[in-house]
């Protein structure tokens, strides 16, 4: 019978206390309240002793979870168990997390104690806790690289006293998989109360290891997974949940055991903490970037053209993605090149394919990224063709101060027609201009968003732009490098409204 | 005695192959260099049948590397062998990537073929490469997935006909480590021949496990290693090298391996590459990432102030740091505050630590991270006092046309004074803006850099600007939300000078 993997999820405590900003309340509870609804089964809301500030956000996640339980982290000191207990005490169930360091190097250069003194800490800090709730774990801080006797002493000690989860963390990430699983199968052979008691691990990535150690844990016994969603967490962060809910629903047979988490939920997730704790997803972070089902190069597009089991093992439907993409770039083949003219509406009859790869293909070589407006105008546009810049600008004037409506004026080409706009706003200039220019030329753009970096050049700041407009669910991407912000913002919607005038003159030629 | 593993890059071949855009030319020799002062042993530089952009890359690379062996990879066809021997023809010596499906699922939907042809195409196809060089690397491509019986069958075909280098990839990144360690201890006990030629693995990371998979096949006798510097590669990317030579370097002794990487050139080179392809490093990357030697908790700052041994297991000399942060959060402790203060230059005589940490803790709460001048302003102002805002903004005016110069008018409160300037610029409203506050403030600033995005409310855009400056070698940040982007970038760089001021006059009356 397969067994169950119960997630901790420890984002709002060994994640947040990571980030470069500590979070609102308000964010933490947009966060607990996105895990609930992934059916985290233990969620670690804080560490309620470190600040007024925590103590009140874990009152407040108590007062909104509906599925998960609520975990508290304390030291073995009266104060903080107290502390925890406290913030948790509005629900009848909840945990209260106790941990002290048990390797040679944290007890005595750390805690300046000794192996004795810390088994006293241990035993009497699970007695209070248990005046509060019979549901305690105790983590072996740097169990990785405790002496093996120790752990399995102390480990024997503590399911002795009461506590019902005993957490196995490799707190500085120094363990590799055989290493780590060896330790937990130490555990289960030597400790002979050890069936009294879950075991869980709590990896950190310094080396990379956190999730391939969490894996091999499991192979050898552990039963709780600790670690964040995104993988954030001290240092190189902790293990990535989302990786190990996958792995254990992708690799069944295998492990022999199964998760209760929506894994449905986990893009949406993934986004909300992302946005939440101002951390970047990279493209290649596996199963949330974006680039995690996509497929790139030409032998792989072409190849899950043919079958999408040749290189996708799990579905991008199974983490709540809705669609997935070929990008297309100089290493993208032919057959990606025809399959993306067939999503846009072109038979292979409007347009000849072999002259459109070449022409792509230098085209990628030397802008990188083809977008579909790219595909048509290579496809169907010949090269120097005026039509290309029907939209110029011919003249912006701007004037605004603190108090009064900014004021702006716009003269622009139209082929070979000048129109011209003006407006005032209390909105500033980025507002007034997008409007001014969607007025103009009465194209319906949706802008998505807009990034602008300072490059440093001498003496000045340019500014780089990176625009994404939307037009009847087209994307149009543009950037643009200026000394002047206003001008380099204009001008790349210009580019984007070219763009979309070419591919309007395109689609009435050709579209099938 | 240790044994040698050999690092094989592909950064500039599949991690490329995944970037939203291709890259130029000049770019991939700028990353091929980094390489080649990190002595990685073989570089992948590309694949040369793919466009003639990656060909003549691939020409131009060859001329500049000094160190490393340079590769290119080919299908199993006779074009792509002779293109890519054709690029690499400057060189004495090269090596030959050759690779062909070995899996059931791509011998049949992707190549439609059976076992015996494979055979053959892979057969055929070294002849041709030994024509150019004895170097021949040959992947099995889906070996994760490929039968055991089939894939020792095939292993020992490629060896006896020349092959030096086998790889076992696991393309699709589904197996786990002690799965992928049995793969390659079984090619080890089942191939007669296997003495003859090395045994390489390439993870990939759709799951997480490309790096521990990779570990694993090392215990398991593999002596290559391929991956790229920062993971980048198809989908969820390759192993990430740095990983891999500094957990053979960290854990040499369990290992009993080494490379010859130089491995205090591994955040250089990290951040020439995520430069180059535009990819940002997430905070909590392993080896490279910002965090990935920063301790944030007050538990763990309390215990690298102890020793640092408690929560660091390399030195982030060893990857080409210079200095580690301890971050101030809510989540510091009273260690964390007292070190710091110390090391701006206050000592416990002139402030109470005791009240300090209270005010630190709640404006921690409040606003995130914590600054230099934040603590100065936390230990000695008064709350509510005038000085807080020195500088404070009475009027803004621009005036700008495309052609002409841009005006910008600013009228500044100084205390209860009240200052203007005017000034006309070539160079936009930011470098003017800029250029005229600190001329009026006379505060000699530097800009470091600016962010801004865009945040949509309702129909507006607002801008969100994160400023970073730097004076006196005290770096400044501030953030300002504004419908105006103008006016949000005045306004955070007067928060900057109003805190800049403030620094001053803490200084004058209590620095020691």
């Amino acid at each position: 019978m397969k067994e169950k993997i119960i997630i901790f999820d420890t984002t709002l405590r060994d994640g947040e206390q990571s980030l470069q900003s500590s979070l609102q309340i308000k964010d933490k509870i947009k966060i607990a309240l996105a895990l609930d609804a992934m059916k985290i089964d233990i969620i670690e809301a804080g560490f309620p002793i470190s600040s007024p500030g925590d103590f009140k956000s874990v009152q407040e996640i108590c007062k909104n979870i509906k599925y998960s339980t609520i975990c508290s982290l304390a030291r073995c000191v009266k104060k903080d168990i107290q502390v925890a207990a406290k913030a948790m005490s509005k629900l009848e169930h909840f945990r209260i997390h106790l941990f002290v360091g048990t390797s040679k190097l944290h007890i005595e250069s750390k805690l300046k104690k000794n192996f004795e003194e810390i088994q006293d800490m241990a035993i009497k800090s699970i007695k209070i806790a248990k005046k509060y709730t019979d549901d305690i774990e105790f983590s072996c801080e740097d169990a990785g690289r405790t002496n093996i006797d120790e752990l399995c002493k102390i480990v024997e000690i503590l399911i002795k006293n009461g506590v019902k989860t005993i957490n196995i963390p490799d707190t500085v990430g120094y363990t590799l998989p055989n290493e780590f699983s060896q330790i937990i199968s130490n555990l289960y052979n030597r400790v002979p109360n050890i069936d009294q008691a879950i075991i869980s691990v709590h990896c950190h990535n310094d080396l990379g290891m956190a999730v391939g150690n969490s894996i091999s844990a499991i192979q050898s016994g552990a039963r709780q997974i600790e670690g964040t969603i995104t993988g954030i967490g001290e240092r190189a962060g902790n293990a990535a949940l989302e990786e190990i809910i996958m792995i254990i629903k992708t690799r069944k047979k295998l492990l022999n055991c199964f998760t209760n988490i929506k894994h449905k939920k986990i893009y949406h997730t993934s986004k909300i903490i992302s946005k939440i704790c101002n951390i970047s997803i990279p493209l290649n972070k596996s199963i949330i970037g974006k680039n995690s089902f996509s497929h790139s190069s030409g032998i792989h597009q072409d190849g899950v053209i043919k079958n999408r089991k040749n290189y996708e093992i799990m579905s991008p439907q199974d983490i709540g993605l809705k669609k997935i993409q070929l990008n297309l770039t100089s290493r993208s083949g032919r057959a990606a090149v025809k399959q993306r003219m067939k999503e846009i509406g072109y038979s292979e009859k409007n347009y000849n394919l072999k002259k459109l790869y070449k022409k792509f293909l230098k085209l990628a070589d030397k802008k990188g990224q083809i977008f579909d407006y790219d595909l048509e105008e290579l496809a169907f546009i010949k090269k120097n063709n005026k039509k290309n810049k029907y939209f110029k600008l011919k003249n912006l004037k701007i004037s605004s101060t603190v108090s009064k409506k900014t004021k702006i004026f716009i003269k622009l080409y139209f082929g070979k027609k000048i129109k011209k706009i003006k407006i005032k706003t209390k909105n500033g200039q980025i507002n007034g201009i997008y409007k001014a220019l969607k007025k103009i030329t009465k194209i319906n753009v949706l802008l998505k968003n807009f990034q602008i970096n300072s490059v440093r050049k001498g003496k000045n700041y340019f500014t780089k732009i990176k625009i994404l407009m939307k037009y009847k669910n087209k994307k149009f991407y543009e950037t643009n490098l200026n000394k002047d912000l206003t001008k380099a913002f204009v001008q790349a919607i210009i580019k984007i409204f070219n763009n979309i005038w070419k591919s309007k003159q395109i689609k009435k030629l050709y579209k099938k």
